[in-house]
């Protein structure tokens, strides 16, 4: 049986599994990214969980190639690039790396990227030529594909949506910058657009109970799906910046649909309702009733792991396809 | 020799070539859009100018398409649809038109898409996989290509970066919303942010001696290159504006190039300058001193016909790769 091996790089755990064209996890592990304070023993650890696994699943196992996904993933050179949540400094050459383990190919991308690649192999994307995935957690990420192809752009780093400017002098962003779509949309934007919508407003709210330390973005959907009027409005707000950004990115790429994935993804119809109405109100009439916006096939539980095995499979369809 | 036929539909005029591969226009002539109030007969009298022009040229020539470039020119459906500048109404099937005097491939698209191919097939974008072109005229069209690719979208309808929505409750547009890139910089959208500058500011500027009726945006550029205070200013804003959708619109595709096009573009290093300036300011880390800004090497005067005719030499390639 042919099968991919998908790898996500994360600053805690690096989780990998077996995965069939189905996408079918056969096996899974995990090793503890801190535990490891140079590469080379991470890959080295890693590669060796990977072969135990792939060892007691015992089948006869057509092992296609690796993806891998990780912060600052670059596509072109197979490194990631200093990734600011992981325990190594500067530039690091998983390919080389994991080629010291495995006689495969081996496709490295970013988180975003990755989930992107996942929904069009296994999820809800299938078929689609024209689409994107918005990563909706504690930052904003996206994923373009256009003609078929995922958009890396000329140094693999295009599909940063969360970074593109929304407000003028808006909120201070991570990245230096003000006003950027992820200081609004992500959990954490979520959080700020709470505290200050509880600062200024002297409605009964639920949320109030809570401080602020311990809001979680859980906290704000089910405060919502019990109905406080406040956290509805910071939905509502969170989901009007959402859909302003989503249907300026319309008129550039011209999506069939949208997929919304990740934490913010959890409040489900709550987010989805206000931001279908605001992307149709803000769209150019040539996209309106157009855009299928909807959320994600793919649990966050696994979607980094099989996103990342689908980038071999999404190779393997290219070369059938030329 | 090898050629292929670009036609320009225009609200008023037609022009069309017989163009090499180079991108020499060995014939040219053109129709008075206007004169025809139904296509068929539009498409006649333009066919039997394109037959007459081959014949004059008289040597063996090998004609492998036509390229259509039109205002709203769907390339899936081959169609014109709903252009408010031309004098039919609806939907235009163009290639079940052409297709009864030419029993040739034949291609459409809008005319920011066709300026896009053109530069890809004849001007600077030559070789790159990932640019964009942005057209500064009366309106503000874009394309984009990414894995050597137009981006058409699921519709055709993608590259719309002048309805992108720059600036909140902003200028009036013409497409019924307000604050698109268009309203700032188009040349239109350089008179209306002159006939502002010029009311809110008591300073001396040369612009005062024109009326407002008058004045065009060569004055403005003009007046500029004189070093006129206000003149500068008023393009420098129009920068300011344009590089910070530039900028959004880089976070999106990461492209290697953008080329400006059209009236706008005249300006030269005067636009530039403080385009590139603004540009890099606004841009995400990743992407700073990374993205070339350059006016294109197509002239206004030739870019529709080439571009519409590139489209043919863009197929021919895309099939060769295959």
């Amino acid at each position: 049986m042919e099968v991919s091996i998908g790898i996500d790089i994360g600053g805690t755990n690096s989780p990998y599994g077996i995965v069939t064209e189905k996408g079918e996890v056969l096996a899974k592990g995990s090793v503890k990214t801190r535990d490891y304070n140079n590469p080379e023993e991470f890959a080295r650890a890693l590669s060796q969980s990977i072969k135990e696994s792939l060892s007691e699943l015992g089948e006869e196992l057509q092992i296609l190639g690796i993806g891998i996904g990780a912060p600052n993933g670059n596509h072109y050179q197979g490194t990631i690039e200093f990734a600011p949540n992981l325990p190594w400094k500067g530039v690091v050459n998983l390919i080389a790396l994991f080629q010291q383990h495995f006689t495969l190919p081996i496709y490295v991308t970013n988180d975003a990227n990755a989930a992107t690649i996942g929904e069009y192999v296994f999820g809800k994307a299938k078929g689609l030529k024209d689409f994107m995935v918005v990563t909706l957690g504690t930052g904003v990420g996206s994923g373009f594909v256009s003609n078929g192809e995922l958009i890396y752009g000329h140094d693999s780093f295009a599909g940063e949506l969360g970074h593109t400017i929304i407000v003028h002098d808006g909120r201070d962003c991570a990245c230096g910058r003000k006003g950027c779509l992820e200081t609004y949309a992500s959990v954490t934007g979520l959080l700020r657009t709470a505290q200050i919508m509880l600062a200024k407003s002297s409605q009964h709210s639920i949320l109030r109970n809570t401080s602020m330390d311990q809001l979680s973005g859980k906290d704000i959907g089910d405060a919502a799906a019990q109905g406080d009027k406040l956290a509805l409005d910071i939905l509502d707000y969170t989901a009007k910046r959402l859909a302003f950004s989503l249907s300026n990115a319309v008129a550039i790429t011209s999506p069939e649909a949208i997929f919304l994935f990740g934490g913010m993804a959890r409040a489900g119809d709550l987010l989805l309702g206000p931001t279908k109405k605001y992307f149709e109100e803000y769209l150019l009439h040539l996209y309106k009733n157009k855009v299928r916006i909807e959320i994600s096939a793919l649990t966050e539980q696994n979607a980094a792991v099989l996103g990342a095995s689908a980038l071999v499979w999404n190779e393997k369809k290219a070369q059938h396809a030329q």
